[in-house]
């Protein structure tokens, strides 16, 4: 079920009752995409200082209550929005709201553990650009997405911005958009749906709401740039594909998610088919939608045997995408990733943790609070979904135009001879 | 429910409906307890040619079957059993019977085949001889069980023995422990009943049972050497210290799983209280009882910071050890232990592979296919341990002339001060 308290917190609250066990999330509206230029990687950087105290939660007693109870905590960051998750035995979740509760409106943000802080954050975003495909990633969609629009930069942000920043912006940040009428609260297993909305109330209702006026930094693209080579010290060369996607919708979701099977979901997937075993030019081969709730992309990654074959590899890519653009699909291989997708989509149900996470993007497209069932809805997308559905989204989302490249090479690596799909000859 | 086809193949069927999907296992009672001196491996190695083909499955074709069904499967070996298992959307879960009734009658080992696997399976060895805790895993079980039981030598073998194995050897193997009477099927999750019981009878009762005489392999100890010092590159040195356990009960495992995290299960647990926070010389704490159907061992394993550091560490443990001899639990951390090894059980019933993993043991304990009531008393177990049981454990158990003690140390480093526990002065 679902429900708005009058302050504006959204509330989802769906019995799963097999185990005795309940997921409890705190979701805000909030992420990468709301940064203004000096707040780059705050999102991020706030989310770990949400665990470093709040007025009746100190440092350390969030993991503190996790252990005592028996249960797990964690947060992510995204470009759209920004989660606190629990999951434990059913008798524990209500002092976890607490938790959320405290540290939505009184989170206690000090000078020492930001500055300590600030240069873990940092690390971590060392540590990911020690990844080839991690760089090529945040290239792409500064490559794809004009400066002016949020999905532009890194959801970690810059060393620079990261450097630069003061609490006094995080405290800022913090609130405006930290509070009820931004926020979502998900729990599902087992519980008891009238003391839960009871308990809900009594804790969550009383603190006013904010209106945010959330920032309207759509997407824009800005293609100027759209060969990338860069240099790192990698074992193999990565190739990088990616076209701007739609924004998150349930039908486009179960589209990409087959699509994304057709093409690599495994060994006997059309690219690796392509790539891998017949021309023996690919060590693997990855795709992904990254939608976005107003964007986002589509990649697909191929990690090079050698950086030599780097035209021959974009020739095979390049047919293969203007057959999908004629809507030559291989019917045998698209019924096994509609079987596969659907197959995913069951697993995916099956822990409570990951089960939430696949839902929170749903709580975001649906209007009226139909998370849930657009999210069931799935189950009949994916085995309803035709070639002629797949060819109409592969023909609105891979433009030749809107195509960019990206290639991360050794230092000592010849420069390839990457080319863009309308060039092929 | 349990059952036994007249061929003396076990079949357990328990549903398990909240998804569309069923976990399908073949599990023989057969591992690397049951090798001889020139099988040493053998279990392991023919886990693997599994794989490579049958009378009605060539190479490749499971892993195909998996895919095209949008499912996953996977085995693994240890030293009592091997298992073999899918994950299944509910319609496909008759093809994995198929597929492993003719890899347990019609297995096809191919001259070809074997010897480039054995490449592969030698391979495997040899990476897993580049950690530290499993060279010191292993060589406690060759301290603590001496040579003629069948669990003295590690489940991968050794270079020379896989080195020198034959075809034929491997065909022996096969054909005395790869029949009905020694194996047992468990099928979890959304199936019907009645025609789960049909499909089994018509497809797997046909061929006959041979008897084995499993060997009389049993636990016996030589601790003649109990002080062990390895060699390797390693970052930090690794402390292990070993003690035989117990062979597999429930209430043994209860026991096991509640003081396994009473010393290790986290941050605010004995071990990493007394040697991270308190002290500050160790980095992370392991411990994890390994009981196999006859016996095993219950491991401690620590990361130093230095090696300069080893005599302190080890009376620190010692000390510890001797508190929980004279009964002196810590009351709040023991009642914390319980409640997690509790969430833990609930937790691992979440996904059907893992679920169907943590009930293997107990089908080989329990004698009337009681199973699964044996695996659900757990939940019970674990509510009533009381610090006396756990007293009675640790003084069957931990020994002082029973433990075995290991360093996995760099070449560089100095030769520490270990000790033994009844050496502490």
């Amino acid at each position: 079920m679902f429900y708005k308290l009058e302050n504006g917190l959204s509330v989802y609250l769906f019995l799963k009752k097999n185990l005795p066990l309940v997921s409890i999330t705190m979701v805000y509206g909030v992420g990468s995409f709301d940064e203004s230029k000096q707040e780059q990687g705050v999102a991020h950087f706030l989310e770990h200082m949400m665990f470093k105290g709040s007025k009746n939660y100190s440092l350390g007693a969030i993991d503190l209550f996790s252990h005592v109870s028996g249960g797990e905590n964690n947060a992510y960051t995204c470009k759209d929005y920004t989660a606190y998750y629990h999951l434990l035995p059913k008798d524990s979740w209500q002092e976890a709201l607490l938790i959320e509760k405290d540290r939505m409106i009184n989170l206690d943000l000090k000078q020492g553990e930001f500055d300590s802080e600030k240069q873990v954050v940092i690390e971590e975003l060392k540590m990911y650009q020690d990844e080839p495909q991690e760089i090529l990633y945040d290239s792409m969609y500064e490559s794809l997405y004009s400066k002016s629009g949020g999905y532009f930069h890194p959801v970690l942000g810059y060393e620079k911005t990261l450097d630069d920043m003061s609490l006094e912006i995080m405290q800022g940040f913090y609130d405006k958009y930290y509070n009820p009428s931004n926020a979502t609260l998900i729990l599902i297993g087992d519980f008891d749906i009238s003391s839960a909305k009871e308990t809900i109330k009594k804790e969550l209702s009383k603190f006013p709401s904010k209106k945010i006026a959330r920032s309207t930094n759509i997407r824009t693209y800005d293609l100027s740039d759209r060969k990338l080579i860069k240099e790192m010290e990698v074992e193999y060369p990565n190739l990088q594909i990616g076209f701007p996607s739609c924004g998150f919708s349930t039908k486009n979701y179960a589209l990409s998610n087959v699509l994304d099977e057709y093409l690599s979901g495994g060994k006997i997937c059309r690219f690796y088919q392509i790539l891998c075993e017949e021309n023996d030019l690919v060590n693997n081969v990855q795709s992904f939608c990254d939608s976005q709730v107003e964007g986002g992309a589509f990649f697909f990654n191929f990690e090079l045997k050698d950086i030599k074959d780097s035209s021959k590899v974009l020739t095979l890519i390049y047919q293969e995408l203007n057959k999908m653009l004629e809507g030559a699909f291989n019917k045998e291989e698209f019924e096994i990733a509609k079987t596969k997708a659907l197959s995913n989509f069951y697993m995916e149900q099956e822990k409570l943790d990951d089960y939430t996470m696949s839902l929170i993007p749903f709580t975001f497209y649906s209007k009226n609070g139909e998370a849930l069932s657009e999210y069931q809805s799935l189950e009949g997308l994916f085995k309803d979904i035709t070639e002629s559905d797949m060819k109409s989204f592969v023909c609105e989302y891979f433009k030749p135009s809107m195509q960019v490249l990206g290639i991360v090479k050794d230092a000592e690596d010849e420069i390839p001879n990457i080319f863009l799909w309308e060039d092929m000859k």
